[in-house]
């Protein structure tokens, strides 16, 4: 594999045998440098070369983190959070080699208060597995990307998913944290308190932070009552923007809707296939209400008004549990059921996020660009959010393809950011967005993150090479 | 007026002449020296003494604000942001002197987009203004602190209000701002997009950091849809507790209640008297509901329900909007009845918030402590988010009321950390909070902040003296 947009391979020496005998007396058998244990932490679901790392270890709890940071730290060795390893953007792979942190058998419910609506986990709790402990509260944690993955990823990346338009996203329900903290200090970030004003915002500053500026060995977050009443349905439109401006108008009329999202005719086609269904091939939405019976209820006929009168074509109900579990486990499979459009490929995944009076205009250009292009290209959307994915299939064996895939990546980036949006809604930047900061921040706004960076981490060990150049561009 | 917490005076010359030619033809006419202007803006709603800046400039356009800062920096003056003056913790003293920049002639809305439901205002646009504007948009902005504060000003405490159990603080509610950083250059900070995941949370930085990081010259915030049916009651109960244990069910319920404030017996007399009601002089709850009829319906019986389990006596209903005005304007005019109770005094207020499941504890403690001081103390808070306000009421002439409505507040604060909340919900830290900060958040969290602070602010110019010690503790 020979991804163009993969960063040149850095020439560098194995761990000092200091460092690496102080891990051995720290971990025994839970450090290893095999290469198929480094290989599996040397990539993530992007269609990146692999970097990897010399060592991993496999940490179980907080005071083995601080104390493999602080020799790290002293042995001026970069070291790499690792969670599930289902980061879509190169988030994990080890460009200057270094230790590989995995986290996942940090994987303990801490506790649970359903009184305050919030638990307290280790990074490595999946969100399933944090969602399965929760069936019996009436609570649940609604943010939910694609892939299951860790708690501790998903805060890494700022991460969202088919909830966000009426939850919010991990910005919004990340109460507080505990840190590691580059010279292996733990500290704690936020209270148990729902709101506070006492000085500035770590949760929100680590949140999103990609492992480059402390290693989360802990989340409080926010829990939501399960909804009384849940009706979920889909629709399909004789066009993408007749459904899109469905959506459009239904946000802007203060419909609570939990779910909305935008999947094109060929996804469609890629999820009829994968998950046995049946849905039309065309441009679809796929709701979901929740609420009071009598409140989804009213939802619901809001909402097949509003599609009716954009030519939305007979909603689909799935209205018994598992129907609704059948089309939404379809949904959260899009992006495997969508590589097996084209066996042996892999996808290059945009993840543009704009303003929603501007996403129909965004999505009809990207159309268009895509049109011309011999690259299957399915789209899925958190399109009440103005989030949209398009998963660009390349044969891994052909470098034109990578090519073909980055110059349609750009055009729907550019064309994103010019309509005052943002390069990556949910994914993170990792390595493959970092050529698209400059344009969306500017340098000045770059200096300050670099800033940051530089305060919190000088020797820039902490996820290195990942986010923004620490080298201002002078051009 | 001597406040035990004030800070000790300090000495110090006058601004450099350089730099006052300079404002001076930066400014003309906008520049004031005056000493009644210099008063003005060297003092906010708390009780410190106040501490004068050497000049006030009235700024009209970021691109003054920007060259005030770069001139600051050149002569290493002090900056202090100045919005409308109505801080209740000395956030806008001018304790080592400097330049105070009075942003209240930025106050231009710069674009209403209803498609997207967000605002785009300068800093001193104040709450009021902005909603007078969006009357006729179907929108409200719904962040309400009690004062008519401006905007720049909420954005730099984190400011929240009676709506934020519904509808989010000040951190959920800015999408992106402008800011001019310590050497005058201006960045922005987040997309027109609801949600992105592209490098640190500037946005969320500079939100809460009271004007120590940077100076904000523009935010666009979200707006909401106005509520199709609103409906407003007031209930009273036997016991505070009862009070709060119904809260405590609507919020875990998941009841999307717009509004529910705590009102203690004695705050209601001081309502009753400032704003001619008629309450029960009792523990009362006020509530707001927002949604379709049906839905307003709906959670007026669910909460109706809640309210008789807990021995609330029957609901006041305030269904006629000049009802409902004079409930919520009532509330709102709280701070200045509280006041109104002992003529001439001047209110230390406490804002400690917790976990939910901690409040009736938090707040039966805090009565205890109250019951046997001598200084009247009326309590009101917005209880769904578990934060509420004491009001402690001072003779300015008595240095003695003033010990003892510390003695009060330390009480009342350690309480609360103690619960695992916080010491401010959402008046911010200013001066007053300051000592509480390494009990809350520890040393080293603080040493985050610290660092993040020198990097942005090396010279220490932006607000010193506010927020942390720049000086770790050692012992």
């Amino acid at each position: 594999m020979n991804h163009p947009a993969a960063p040149a391979s850095i020439m560098r020496a194995a761990l000092p045998a200091g460092l690496l005998d102080a891990l051995q007396r720290l971990y025994g058998e839970r450090l290893s440098v095999a290469e198929a244990v480094r290989a599996h932490h040397g990539r993530d679901e992007s269609a990146f070369v692999p970097h990897l790392p010399d060592a991993v270890v496999f940490a179980e709890q907080t005071s083995e983190v601080s104390e493999t940071l602080r020799l790290c730290n002293q042995y001026q060795i970069p070291v790499i959070p690792f969670g599930v390893g289902s980061s879509l953007e190169g988030h994990i792979l080890a460009l200057h080699g270094g230790v590989s942190i995995d986290l996942s058998r940090m994987n303990r419910i801490l506790s649970i208060d359903p009184e305050d609506l919030i638990a307290t986990v280790e990074p490595g709790v999946t969100r399933k597995q944090l969602n399965e402990a929760l069936r019996d509260t009436g609570l649940f944690f609604p943010i939910d990307p694609g892939a299951d993955a860790s708690l501790g990823g998903m805060c890494a990346t700022r991460a969202s998913g088919t909830n966000a338009v009426r939850y919010g996203s991990m910005r919004e329900n990340v109460l507080g944290l505990k840190v590691v903290l580059a010279d292996g200090r733990v500290i704690p970030t936020g209270t148990r308190a729902r709101k506070s004003s006492a000085g500035y915002d770590l949760t929100r500053l680590f949140v999103g932070s990609e492992g480059t500026l402390g290693v989360i060995t802990e989340a409080t977050v926010r829990l939501h009552p399960q909804p009384e009443a849940v009706s979920a349905a889909s629709c399909s439109f004789p066009s993408m923007v007749d459904a899109v401006k469905a959506v459009i108008q239904t946000i802007q009329l203060g419909v609570p809707i939990a779910r909305v999202e935008f999947v094109d005719a060929l996804a469609v086609r890629s999820l009829n296939r994968h998950s046995h269904l049946n849905l039309k091939e065309a441009p679809q939405l796929f709701f979901e209400f929740h609420g009071t019976p009598s409140g989804v209820e009213e939802q619901v006929q809001t909402v097949a008004q509003i599609a009716a009168d954009h030519h939305g074509e007979s909603f689909e109900w799935a209205s018994r549990p598992e129907d609704r579990s059948r089309l939404w486990t379809a949904r959260h499979n899009a992006y495997f059921a969508m590589l097996q459009l084209k066996p042996g490929c892999r996808a290059i995944t945009t993840d543009v996020c704009v303003p929603i009076s501007r996403l129909a205009e965004c999505i009809a250009g990207t159309e268009h660009d895509l049109a011309s292009s011999p690259l299957p290209c399915p789209i899925v959307g958190h399109v009440g959010d103005g989030n949209f994915h398009v998963a660009i299939l390349v044969d891994p064996a052909k470098p034109e393809e990578y090519e073909e895939a980055e110059r349609l990546n750009h055009l729907i980036v550019r064309r994103a950011l010019a309509l005052g949006g943002t390069c990556t809604g949910e994914h993170g930047v990792g390595l493959h967005k970092i050529g698209f900061m400059r344009e969306e921040h500017g340098e000045d706004a770059l200096d300050v993150m670099r800033a940051i960076k530089h305060a919190l981490d000088p020797a820039n060990l902490l996820n290195p090479g990942k986010m923004f150049s620490l080298q201002r561009e002078t051009s």
